[in-house]
């Protein structure tokens, strides 16, 4: 798509350059927004006014909400008063609410000026919900249908006002603001008499989310279920709006980023990697760095007190960054697992004892392969290949003890920190790699020189 | 949810002793076909065929979709010829294409001897495409409609044809089989004048895909665009089929498991944790574990290169697991960041030279900061609050010299590592923290020796 968007851009520029305005316009009408959009993102930022003024209202509103806060900023500055009401008309009230919150205060405070006062209302409402809420990604603008509706009368209702809702496929039915059930279009498309009343035909089985729920969960849901849309009730099961499946498909990609971002050490971070400054970057990496390094001073601790046990015997030196690294990863590859399977819901606390026997047993697979693969690793290529006699058949057997009693209790750390941490209310991603590790190092180092003093001293 | 499940099972079970069909059944068709398929899991297998005979044929279908493999074999094996074929006819093509995908030869042979010779044509077809392909995940039953309809006519037709359609929301008009535009049910309902010909208000801008492409690009795009449904062109631009929204979510959800179980170095595994068996597991990790165990080889010779050097300062030792760890720390930050942001599309090869550029400023300042925060641990830590005589100011400047260093070097690679793998047709996400761990404990060795060796002896 970026190549594509490369050749529109340079001939743009070219058309742009020879003011050939109307052939412009010829070639974005035929666009998709978000194509639109991300072509904006290419060019000089003065040429954008110009360019937006060119696209109908309802793709300029469309390409507006594909835009990068820092371009939107810039648009609405640039906006008068009617243009920019136009804009805001068009937009669907979830999007003005994203817009909302990314904007600066003065830009908010025209933004809301220009809103019909039942937009401003509904954005209002939604901003008073906690951040990552159900309420705070809902849009308000959803088709409600009465129960004793016949189908003919619902399909005219959806032609007399779907035009300004989010979804029209799915549409809720609703008393006194109760939740009595909902019914799709193609439910009312396909039914056999259009005077059936709408309640005989609506599937009572709701499945709704507070306002309060989690946006994780609720993007869970939708996933779970195929719905094109989930209704939000508010605690006393008033309906209040509703979240579409794309919306959801956003917060799937946006979690999993975080995920991912807090499982390598990083606090999330909202910006694009081509968007963050080198500052970003660091101010997203330092607090781990600085977090794990102080933290190693008890690896550091541990050598030390075994320093003249080394210094008598420095080739046991040499397997430390192997033992490290193999109980590191194992770790890892066991936290990391569960973490994975709590956040898609795949496991629950009370799994823990099945969990943790499960890991058990895979410990013992992957100990007793690696300690006999280690063992012929260092008898033969140490050994015999690099010739280092320093590495007797005791040494070899205390490397080996080390690495299959290390892979044990990293796997039993690795499954039990995440599923504790989810326990206690923390982001179980946190008890990723580099935690697992910093634990690991440390416990794996007292294996190696407890063992190694045993046999070997 | 679970707890909602583990309610109505205990329920349930009660009533299958007392042999309470009716209730049973009266109970079960109020729930979502989804939530019937996890209680079913949770439920003694003995049970399921005569539960699952008490179903309403559309939701027996329904429920049978969203049960793991195991089950599904287990319940066709105990069908009749007739009832097979009930199921069958119930289900969406792409439906049936993962079940055949998923049982062994003899159950296949008898589900597509129960499928109509319409659908077993289809299958076939969607058989031939390669894994992960949008043919391999798409479905052929949609909408298409004539140019020369009128929206009357385009709607009489979704009534007659949309029962047995994955989505009537998009409609596809096509001539020839050869891809005109689309136009939403949407529009179709709210044109305002019957007689209107389709291909009036059809929208021609038609983004599609072909069979061949990733399934994880199809999912970028629907997601992108937000819609509901993507359409599927052979590569004579004839139309195939489309994927769906709900197809596309389940796609982005299994691709961000696979790059976390990559990442954290282990191969992908399609069954969920609690599905594995300890075996499973120690198939799918051990071996990277191998693999990484052995590359340790060169970390292991660098320090037996350097074991004189060590032997005279033993205190150096003492430092290797943090400067490891925060090497290897670094460098898993920059290496997830750039997989995470080519997975999501973000950046491409030709941003390399742009990437590398940020990394270099972003290391400057992390390796700035903790070298400072790393001399002021070191001096007043261990030399002051531990007393530790050997770690002299020379020692803390080498240590805090090979931190600076390393961190430079691990965030090259960490950032150039994933971008060749993408260019070489690799899959950047092998090249995050383990990989990275093991190239990166190698070279900050290098560096602690070659700098000790210049300043220390």
């Amino acid at each position: 798509m970026a190549e594509h968007s490369i050749t529109v851009e340079s001939t743009l520029s070219a058309l742009l350059a020879g003011k050939k305005y109307s052939t412009i316009k010829d070639i974005l009408v035929t666009m998709n927004p978000a194509d639109v959009a991300a072509l904006f993102e290419e060019l000089e930022e003065d040429r954008l006014p110009l360019l937006f003024r060119l696209l109908p209202k309802e793709q300029a509103a469309e390409t507006f909400v594909e835009m990068e806060p820092e371009l939107q900023e810039m648009l609405i500055r640039g906006f008068s008063d009617s243009e920019l009401r136009e804009v805001v008309d068009e937009l669907y009230v979830d999007d003005a609410v994203d817009l909302v919150e990314e904007m600066p205060a003065n830009v908010v405070r025209r933004i809301l000026e220009q809103a019909d006062p039942e937009m401003r209302k509904q954005i209002n409402e939604i901003l008073r919900y906690p951040e990552n809420s159900a309420g705070s990604i809902m849009t308000t603008e959803y088709v409600s249908l009465r129960p004793n509706m016949t189908v003919e009368e619902a399909i005219t209702r959806i032609r007399r006002t779907g035009v300004d809702k989010e979804t029209i496929y799915t549409c809720y039915v609703t008393k006194d603001r109760n939740l009595l059930g909902f019914v799709s279009v193609k439910d009312l498309l396909l039914a056999q008499d259009d005077d059936t009343p709408v309640s005989e035909i609506m599937d009572t089985n709701v499945i709704s989310v507070n306002t309060h729920a989690d946006q994780e969960e609720v993007a869970r849901m939708l996933s779970k279920y195929n719905f094109l849309a989930l209704p939000v009730v508010d605690s006393e099961d008033r309906m209040v709006g509703i979240i579409t499946f794309d919306d959801a498909m956003d917060v799937m990609e946006d979690e999993a980023t975080e995920d991912i971002e807090i499982m390598a050490g990083m606090t999330p971070s909202d910006k694009t990697y081509l968007r963050s400054t080198p500052f970003d970057l660091f101010t997203h990496r330092i607090p781990w760095l600085l977090l794990l390094m102080v933290s190693a001073t008890f690896t550091g601790l541990i050598i030390t007190r075994f320093e003249n046990a080394l210094a008598q015997l420095v080739v046991l030196t040499a397997f430390i960054p192997m033992l490290m690294d193999t109980g590191g990863n194992s770790g890892s590859q066991s936290s990391v697992t569960i973490i994975r399977a709590l956040s898609l819901g795949e496991l629950e606390f009370s799994d823990l004892p099945q969990v943790i026997w499960k890991e058990i047993r895979t410990a013992v697979l992957c100990g007793v392969a690696l300690a006999g693969a280690c063992f012929a690793k260092v008898m033969l290529v140490d050994r015999l290949l690099f010739g280092n006699t320093d590495v007797t058949l005791p040494v070899a057997a205390v490397v080996c003890a080390t690495m299959a009693l290390t892979i044990f209790v990293a796997k039993c750390v690795g499954c039990t920190l995440p599923m504790l941490a989810k326990k206690l209310g923390f982001d179980p991603a946190v008890m990723a790699s580099p935690f697992i590790t910093t634990i690991v190092d440390a416990l794996s180092l007292l294996i190696y020189f407890g063992i190694a003093s045993a046999v070997l001293f």
